[in-house]
């Protein structure tokens, strides 16, 4: 089953916008050193709709194999297309992956009701040879997998869980309340990590995992042994540099505190622009609040 | 400072569609005899837009005066304009209530900008003989108050809370987190009043608690004594019934359990219409599934 | 059956915020003067949900006893219930206004379906002594009235048109083609007066209508002569005008505008507030360039 | 100067979900017999999000080969990151397309901020070997280009027009006043032809006109023509088939019909599903009474 706290690691790239192993290297051996469970290739964090159809072969092999092989890489394998979305799942697999997490399909919005969604889900559940795991991301996608759908969706055999992003509180507890107990629930933004695992989340899908790895394992661990008031303190402190790294300064945000932290986080991919100067000074205030030490550049 | 659970009265009406005293004043004492904090009077569910000036006005009255003086009673006295929201605040206070729960203005979506609710909120505190709470409803008003402003807003002296419905828990955290210690927020739905106790929040102003008032009044109890475990399966239990007189069925809905449940529901006013013996019988299941004895009509 | 360009009428205030009929009699002797086929009194832009009940019907009347007599005016009567926009449609009647404009009862958006809209109108129409015409506002209201609800509708004998503000020409195409030849479609704002025309709708009740009323008219005798171009030229020309005194500065930026150019706008109601100074050169800049003389304060 | 009506032609698919080439060709070799401007290739209607980098480039090449060379075609070419743009977007060229229609990034809708979408659309045309038009498609992005948007990004010399599929009529004018003569405004949908055409718009990319060219044309010509009856009468005829085959019925809905109209329509790419029995019945009548002739299976 699956549980614990994975970061959605970005994907490294030089400045000719190029993917950058060597500093993608350097990042997952840091990672390594912290409480993670494991982390994510190619979740929204990856820039994975940037990166062609080879480079994210590339990157789910790199990955996996630079990463300890006891801790669990998940791979965000989710395409528009079923045929696509199969036959990455094919790829993750081979490459040693331990779960496929797949985003709904989301272009054609209108035309994804539920009947078509649990069809798309049980396709490629059907056919890998991993875990699948639901990727439910409103914000990005403007579709919401409904408590009603996910429930469904939770009897297939090889779809195990879900990471929901889209931080509905009500919905994550209807899910909770509604899939079987080895089903897992997990928290997609570390916003609302604690209100989703009091209410039976098991784990989450983080960006700010990625800066911030061992804080939330303690807000789990806390969280674990009924220690509250501890888990409530640790979630307080999650909730500024989180929303820098999301919401507020997005990717670009991201890069630029894992920078400030000592990793390599580089340049996004174009379109995306890195963070301007200013938005540095204030994204540097918020993790000096937090108990960081920004110092990087 | 306001804390505990707390019911947002139905207004009864008759066939014709007068307020019906007589069963409210039923209604009252048997609220009297549960575990909640108190009621508020004018909230939506109490069908507010539908009422007259002079029937606001006799609503506020009656229901401080059939309900125990030692509970307290909130008004809704939130209108579009701030005149109307001070005269009905000043007649609320006079009734001797014991706040005042004040929704955001709204028709004119365009302009409530934060400079202008901030001094639409300012003006009625600051005329106000009774503490004002904030009153933030998105699903009917359209327009969300944000973390930032609910901060703002906090800072007057007698602004001394929110009832939040939005249900955003994100939002609920930022709140707690940066408002001061004796700024009291209210989960505003059943649906997510464990997750917003858990992050700080100090009670709940709850449609369920109509029909649930002893076990919303237990989750909050199990909440602050620490037992978790209690906690959530109190909270889960709330879900479908919750959903159930709120957004699945709406104040036709509550009004309908009320009557299976041995209240006066009674019908709404028009236009909305009375439950269609269909969902009626999906209710009726619903309340039998968690527990409680839908006998009545 | 309604036709022609209709003035949505904005309520004077004193500084104080008490009617100010003075300025509204100055106003209604001026728009007298110009092409504008009546006037709606009581619209969005007459801040009716800022006015008390009393002050309601006092509107109604002032407003069709000072107009001339040979040009329509017609009432917004649209309150949330069902009993109070019969109430108000009747004291329109008596006021001797021509038609009553009802908008869509919406704080409840979840309960408004189709069938409770349907019975609200037909509730309402069957009991006015005027003709009613239907407001569609969902920029105000959070609630679309669709096409297929407002094709029902029409079939009713005394719902003899609409005033859709939604904008949504292909909507508008769609009442037109679906409803009876004498149902009176006008448009709701003069950004797409001409759009609207050339697919059939009959007239217009729009902001910018209180400042351009003559342009307005013109715009709508050429499009049924047939010049095109001539049309088309006018049309351009009001869509800044328009936008500054409906979404870009709102009821502020129409009573500046009515300010500068000689009418007497005064301030809009708390929680309004009057349009800040640097708009109101922006604002003053929109006039000139469509070429209005805005050398009033 | 693009101008006139476009169809942005589906993607034949086998059973089995290969790109079916046969069927394309003869369908292509139908539409060269109508009164089609041109066709638009990896438009949305072509399910482009379904297809691989290399069906993508194999796609446009077949078109423009199988399509009379007097005739443009328009390849849509726009991916998420830039540099995939602008690889495909020189791919189309090679091919000897005529203009790229670039559809705005918008998986991470919170970072596309105008001066990020200017900066994406700039280096696109800047490397662009082919006029680039812009698509706006806010029903399948979740993103709106606003006109000031498009207005700056109109003084690029290689931008040369803009699909516009959000139906915003007023948007669609504001454009047209504030781009120059020759900048090319395209209605994105046939339910909007007439009033786009109106307001100064020069042609369509209508869904609807790969099954009712001839009507399409005709509309356009009559508009040109000044024959405002006749092209009011056809824009109301191409109302119902157009929702059809787009927001109603879909992809799935617009193949079932070219299959009912002779043309080799076929089953989508999963996750999409070939349309319903029962709403087969629908549309065989919805074509039916616009005059056409569904007789095929």
């Amino acid at each position: 089953m699956l549980r614990g706290i994975f970061a959605p690691i970005p994907t490294s790239f030089t400045e000719d916008g190029d993917v950058d192993y060597r500093s993608l290297e350097r990042n997952l051996n840091r990672w390594a050193q912290t409480d993670l469970t494991g982390v994510v290739v190619l979740g929204s964090n990856g820039e994975f709709v940037y990166l062609s159809e080879k480079e994210k072969v590339e990157m789910v092999r790199f990955v996996r194999e630079h990463f300890p092989g006891d801790r669990p890489v998940i791979a965000g394998t989710g395409c528009e297309s079923t045929r696509a979305t199969v036959a990455l799942t094919a790829r993750a697999a081979e490459a040693g992956c331990d779960a496929a997490l797949v985003l709904t399909p989301h272009y054609f919005k209108g035309a994804m009701n539920p009947g078509v969604l649990k069809r798309f889900f049980f396709d490629v559940a059907d056919s890998a040879e991993i875990p699948v795991m639901l990727y439910n991301m409103p914000g990005n996608t403007g579709l919401n997998m409904t408590s009603a759908l996910v429930i469904e969706l939770s009897e297939h055999p090889n779809i195990v869980g879900i990471k929901d992003s889209g931080g509905n509180i009500v919905q994550i507890s209807e899910i909770i309340a509604g899939t079987p107990d080895d089903f897992s629930v997990f928290a997609g933004s570390g916003s609302f990590l604690l209100p989703a695992l009091t209410m039976g989340a098991v784990g989450g899908t983080l960006a700010v995992a990625n800066i911030m790895a061992d804080e939330c394992a303690a807000t789990l661990a806390a969280s674990e042994a009924g220690d509250m008031e501890k888990a409530v303190a640790l979630q307080r402190n999650l909730l500024k540099p989180n929303a820098a790294v999301t919401g507020r300064f997005g990717i670009p945000g991201l890069k630029a505190a894992m920078d400030m932290l000592g990793f390599s986080g580089g340049p996004p991919r174009r379109p995306m622009l890195p963070l301007p100067e200013e938005s540095r000074r204030e994204l540097r205030s918020v993790l000096a609040d937090a108990g960081l030490d920004p110092r990087g550049h």
